[in-house]
């Protein structure tokens, strides 16, 4: 139910949860529970995710939110004179309001593109760290961390990742995953799946909260690598829940099967949180198909996941506004203007629809 | 529903939410709203929290969890080289795995009774601290935090806290009152309001995941005085929600009227959030005539609010768990033990009455 | 050369260095060397206190001064989630504005009597701690902090500080000992020794500004246990000196033997870092038969190092004024006034004879 | 004295302090002071220090070492939320082991001009961040951080800082000073003098440690302009010294005039400070000359301060191995090596002779 006739493209985090995860907040409401993690309803969902990880090793926990989960998991698994790793325009240099600084850890910027962390910047940046005399006064990398999708949208493929894995790895240094939008990337992405992440990444996370929870992340640690006294860790950055449980049912009902849900008609059983990345990732295709195919515009960016940018004519804005709610990203021109349109597990196939009709006959 | 037949006391914070909080979860679910704090549903709730405290400056945050909202806010008021001072009993200076000292904060314990912090210990501490010599040398008192109700379940009399108050802001001090447990506090003092409240403190927050929220704890600041960029410290700190309204919705339901929801059937229009705390204090006092007047157990602590602890001869233990989950405190002699009780907002009358029965004719 | 008559009795960091000190900065000055640690003053001094340690394996750090150097080295040995253990009059619960706590650890102080920790009272706490089922909760002990001498003058005797060793170590707890006078305490105690402390703590730092240096104190981790990355540990808490021989070349004087120095004449040769002690203390048992059997004062702690505390007559006070510079420590009565007097590697055997001929005549 | 035939230019901390540091320790070690920052050392040396700054409103504080005065001020300085502004090079961001960062703030790298910042890249980026919708969600800029001379031994100049000045506080921004090698710049720069730097920034070092004294750095906040409880703030951060003497001795004589001092001989009276900035410059200007016009090396950077950087044919790396010790910076060609050589106040002009008459023999 919108309060106007706008399709809400604006962000990924503008509505409640899927019917799923409501309904299963409904019909566990009245069950007692132990709390701090241990609760069965995140036994149950740490189960499933388990299982889709092919990941039976896999230890995880349940934050409120993304920032949180960056801040609260890095500073557990760095040293505390190390520093982590990432492309400029990474979420933790740039969107976090130095809530990594604030833990004590350094984030060290290389230069991206599209978003993305190159193998060879990694690298070279590397070589150069570990030949330097005065490296004791620098601080020591002890991670990489990268989103998939990125900011952006754009993904890594599978040999993209394998190839930084192995760079860690040689380096000693974990590479961490930010999944803030995993579900569509999963979605959109080839060859990466769950099961390939838990094999490649040190440490992921599987984000809720833009991909169809009311809150809530889950962080996996797919080789039962978890820092000691995680539960310690984690309640000194304020990042325990007591009642845990209201993430966990929530991933219980992600990570549970598709069928009795009306929006996932016609497709045959699958995980929940995958089935809303696909459903996401499809509208943001029809969308790509409108915006290039049938009004002519330019991807800003080469994006393959539900974050869409393109090249708006500023003549067109105005008009577009009336039948969209969309993000200005930058100018590019002094007579255009990149911006962002983002569906997500709530934009329905009717909005997208008249989408098509509106925009085709007005533009 | 219970996995069991026992009636589980064991917290206030093993159930989901009340009715009416699901309910409006369910009933806003598919409106789309801003983020990081400027909702719809957030702004609502901040309004009726404004009235019912009566006070038009008042500014409010939304938090997920306990612990986030002390470690958080105390560090965004206090200097950075001041500490809090508190009594010994306190959640920040026991169980909160450090969360404060992890923002760089010094607990000062002082000797409490009942959980309680007396104005005369306060004073002695501060008249002791102001003439000392090394004072500079010392951690600065820059705020003294007590819990209402608090770990113990006991409450200070209204005079107690314009003492306290009185004492903070001749010293320049902040006075912060923990309310993980505040429903039941209001419920169970004869002169402890909201208002006063919004008088009296400098900044309190109002718990909701112990009183009928499924997560999410209310910061206000009564007098207007947040400090500066106040998103921007909540961020750094990983405590600010993107999706916002999972607590708005939640507070904008605890604070509105508790006419349409059967629970509270034959009482006269009220605040759902203080409707739920005089519930669970009601039964708790049911409770106490059970302990105490049929089975003749001693009270551990005369504590007039939902957590209630009794001196259970050890004898009595395995009956008891047969009827009751509840949590052991400590031993008191070689033969009895000290035990919690503890009721909420989703404590029901059957249950109580059901013990009733039951521990009278098994004890 | 004081500025007036007074026998200065203030403190034992109000006075320049030792001459042996001064002479060594003289004749190395033009001397060009390494720095950040890796100079050939530095490294001499190691090698001279890895003897007089008897401890081959043990690895040497030089910081500045007292406070920077408990904050940085317990920071550096304990996991983020511990805290430190200590006594209530601690220096770092009490005089260091919260260094510790800066660094994001929990000081957490027991009951001390005279200024020192029993092995009775650590023992009880940690069995407390480690069966209670809410420890995960609360801040996990990572090391046990004494001093010796403590800040009340007082001594752990050896078989004292073998207790709590073997406390720690069943424990798994880092025994650190702040040694800031320990040239004082190494003289005064009958079975204390420094291979003795190399043996039976896990770190512990020879206090230099209070014992005859300019400034700095060397931290010994006295089997080889030093934290990886301790160079860049050390520098990310500023605690890094580019010019290290300012600290290194003091060391190495106050470890070489005393024959060439005038003020030693007679002694057969020793270290003068235990020599210097051992004179402050000859000076201050000297002071203690004035005060007490000659001026009939009673003790207020029973020192047996550098600082002594008396409880003086107040209308003594105003004439002791006369010819000591000393510090009130607290009222003990109406009538009587606890008092400090610390003599050190500077007060001279006139200084004391003036006093012991002053003060008969005039008290 | 060196151990071997080398003109030692590897740095320039390498050496003691000069003769008139060195001297005024030794004349005043016996006098008994104050402490904590109160001798009466430090209180002349401030009172040198603000006459020579024409900045009679000054505060000034002493600490030991470089690294640790910028961030123990910049913590002190800025807002928790606050970050700190600088260009890529600047020591703050790469060779302080992440000082700053481990106190919770971000440094903010901006691309830099040889070592310098400009303020058009800044007011570039201001102008951005100030307009960017998502300001709140980025760490706010709170200062920015400035060498002089830089890291690269280059100079602003007095139009560029005010340029600089103005664009801070025009954002409302400190304008931070790094002094490590001030004495140099002082004596390089055609129009930035002491007075100028008290009025143009906000705050500032002036360096000891590479410029005559053994250890420590004096902070200047020239309009008075020092947070509060600053004597707390620096203990909290381990940087207060308790023998304060150990640093006001020695800038009260680098403060002082240089008559009675052989090595400025024939100079007319001035500070020592800046006698020995100039004598360094003007031995760095005959390498330089050496360098360019006799031996055709060709600038790496163009520095007019004690650090110079040039272009070395690889072939000649050898041979001036067995004159001059230097720091390799940096390959610039598969046959060409930049190497840094710098000379100090310890630099002799006999040494520099020694130099021009063999290196164009034997090169």
């Amino acid at each position: 139910m919108n309060s106007n006739n706008l399709v809400h493209l604006e962000s990924d985090y503008n509505n409640g949860a899927h019917e799923a995860v409501l309904q299963h907040l409904i019909e566990t409401n009245d069950e007692r529970t132990q709390s701090y993690g241990d609760d069965r309803f995140s036994n149950s969902a740490r189960e499933l995710i388990r299982e889709v990880c092919e990941a039976s090793e896999a230890e995880i926990f349940f934050l409120a939110g993304g920032t949180q989960t960056n801040a609260t998991i890095l500073d557990c698994v760095l040293q505390p004179y190390e520093g982590v790793l990432c492309c400029d325009t990474a979420h933790i240099n740039v969107h976090e309001s130095g809530a990594v600084e604030f833990t004590g850890h350094k984030v060290i910027a290389l230069p991206g593109e599209d978003g993305k962390l190159s193998a060879d910047t990694l690298r070279e940046w590397l070589d150069a760290y570990f030949v330097d005399e005065t490296a004791e006064h620098m601080v020591r990398p002890g991670a990489v961390y990268i989103t998939f999708p990125t900011e952006l949208g754009t993904l890594y493929t599978a040999d993209e990742l394998k190839a930084l894995s192995q760079i860690c790895h040689s380096r000693d240094l974990l590479l961490y995953v930010d999944g803030a939008r995993l579900a569509y990337g999963l979605a959109a992405s080839p060859d990466v799946t769950l099961p390939f992440l838990a094999r490649t990444a040190d440490i992921f996370y599987i984000g809720g909260t833009k991909c169809g929870a009311l809150c809530g992340e889950a962080v996996v640690f797919p080789k039962g690598n978890t820092p000691s006294h995680m539960l310690s860790r984690i309640k000194r950055h304020g990042s325990l829940l007591a009642k845990s449980r209201v993430v966990g049912v929530q991933f219980d009902a992600l990570f549970s099967q598709t069928e009795k849900w009306s929006m996932f008609n016609g497709q045959c059983s699958m995980i929940i949180y995958l089935a809303l990345g696909r459903h996401a990732v499809q509208l943001a295709m029809r969308l790509r198909r409108l915006f290039v195919e049938r009004l002519g515009y330019k991807p800003f960016i080469d994006s393959p996941t539900n974050q869409q940018f393109y090249v708006i004519p500023n003549s067109d804005l105005d008009a577009l506004r009336q039948h969209i709610g969309f993000e200005v990203w930058c100018p590019v021109s002094p007579t255009h203007t990149a911006c962002r349109f983002v569906t997500s597990w709530a934009t329905s196939e009717e909005e997208i629809e008249t989408l098509e009709k509106e925009l085709v006959n007005n533009l």
